[in-house]
């Protein structure tokens, strides 16, 4: 069984405390498919981008095993660009270029081949697009992850709740789970939340690590304190491909899987933070996921 | 064997988004021996207070097992006051007023019946008066817990170094230890800060947990997520009460007791933030405390 994923598929351009780079590929999808490419080989992307991204970068993403049948690519159009600088405690950081681009428009189609699917992870997007994709799955998949962000809370807030009331799981950080739910408590936030339809929430607190919310039930994982981060660039992302990753290929899909999935998220998203752009997630050894999943889980044990 | 503590005793006088108390009992030290009462009944405080300090407030500290016998009431003058009000996500505060009075020539006397003690918990306060009282004891104790902040950072740098050089296990938050080291990972910072003396450092990060670091060893107390938090005041101080309460206790004092000692410290704080000053730690049942240092350890269990 596939993961479906959508997502921008971006050029960024990044400055951190560390270091510049030129246009590199970005956007929410690599991220997502890179992590999750490493628990499942049928990833499936829906994307778009214009003619000038380089086949080179598409070839990175099959290499890694992701189908890009779903990938369009627009014949004289350019693809989204972002460009962004991060302040020196690489917590927070100022966009410098937002170009639409292609996605202005993005209307996604779903390849036929991509039906038989199991995990549909929902990348960062215009929520109208998002919910799009749910509506033209010919069955329901088992599982439907929605990563969003503050962005649409301010402008599109409708349609958002639109989108979260078809999703299971809802993915975003702890300032948009209070702006969304108008609760400064977390675990006040995350019961309103969860009356918005989805059944699971995460609340991801970067640095603090993130928080799986169920009914009645909490899941705390810790982020591992790193020695270096160089570009925090999606890391989100790479946590939420990890995690619908491992969820793929999970047998049952529950609560305690998805404890297993936030590990495994949290981990991948640790190799992310670690490089420039996507760097830190490509070609990882199974080995070096399992021994970095292990330190989060013996981190916390009594 | 006993646990003895210095620290402030005061009038705190507190104003949170859900109310305001006038002059309640506060100052580290009846945080940090509340906490650690319900894990010793060998408590041994050294502090000092003027004489307009109430007796029903000594009455409060000797009925959960404290031995004031070192605490100086000194006559005609008035006990440390302090006023603050918290903003709106309690995350952070404004100093209204800080009259120190009777701490501002605090000369700490040890009693001899206070000479045999296993842990010594030295409360937020001028360093120069923490050193004081190691040099004062007889016999090393077992462990030296040492809580600090910022302020002595910035007016009292030298002899803060001199004690730390001396102490245990040196408690401070994450924007603490990162200007004590100079350093934003906190890794990279708990490095340097053990290379200033202590074995063991603890960085408290409020509503996102505890981090414990030894000598190649990492253990992360994740803080449970609350409904509600009335009044953070005394949450640093409770902790480190339940910290040092629970190694006083203990058989064995390494990084693995430790590691309970930081549940006990954040279960026991979590109670704390639930009510106005101390109010939340006092008559506490071990029932409750064992219940809530449950959740603490259910919460990360994959």
């Amino acid at each position: 069984m596939s993961l479906l994923t959508i997502g921008t598929v971006a050029f960024d351009a990044i400055e951190t405390p560390f270091g510049k780079t030129d246009k590199i590929i970005g956007g929410a999808a690599p991220y997502i498919s890179l992590a999750a490419s490493y628990f499942t080989k049928k990833i499936n992307l829906v994307a778009v981008v214009g003619d000038d991204f380089p086949q080179a970068y598409i070839d990175l993403l099959q290499n890694h095993g992701v189908n890009t049948e779903g990938l369009q690519i627009k014949k004289g159009e350019k693809s989204f660009f972002w460009a962004g600088k991060y302040h020196d405690d690489l917590n927070s950081r100022d966009t410098l270029v937002t170009e639409l681009n292609v996605l202005a428009d993005f209307d996604p189609i779903i390849p036929q081949s991509y039906q038989d699917c199991k995990v549909v992870m929902l990348g960062n997007l215009t929520p109208t697009v998002q919910r799009t994709v749910i509506e033209r799955m010919e069955r329901k998949p088992q599982l439907i992850v929605m990563d969003t962000m503050n962005f649409w809370m301010d402008i599109a807030l409708d349609e958002l709740l639109k989108t979260i009331k078809l999703v299971d799981v809802l993915s975003i950080n702890d300032s948009e789970a209070r702006q969304l739910s108008g609760e400064y408590s977390l675990k006040k936030a995350a019961k309103k939340i969860l009356g918005m339809g989805p059944k699971y929430l995460i609340i991801k607190k970067g640095e603090h690590g993130a928080l799986l919310f169920g009914e009645n039930q909490i899941f705390y994982a810790p982020a591992l304190p790193l020695e270096e981060v160089f570009d925090p660039t999606g890391a989100g992302d790479t946590f939420a491909g990890g995690f619908a990753g491992y969820l793929c290929q999970s047998e049952i899909i529950n609560f305690t899987a998805m404890k297993r999935a936030i590990i495994y998220g949290s981990a991948l998203a640790s190799f992310c933070v670690e490089k420039f752009g996507t760097e830190g997630i490509i070609g990882l050894s199974h080995e070096a996921i399992e021994a970095r999943a292990r330190l989060f889980t013996e981190m916390v044990t009594v």
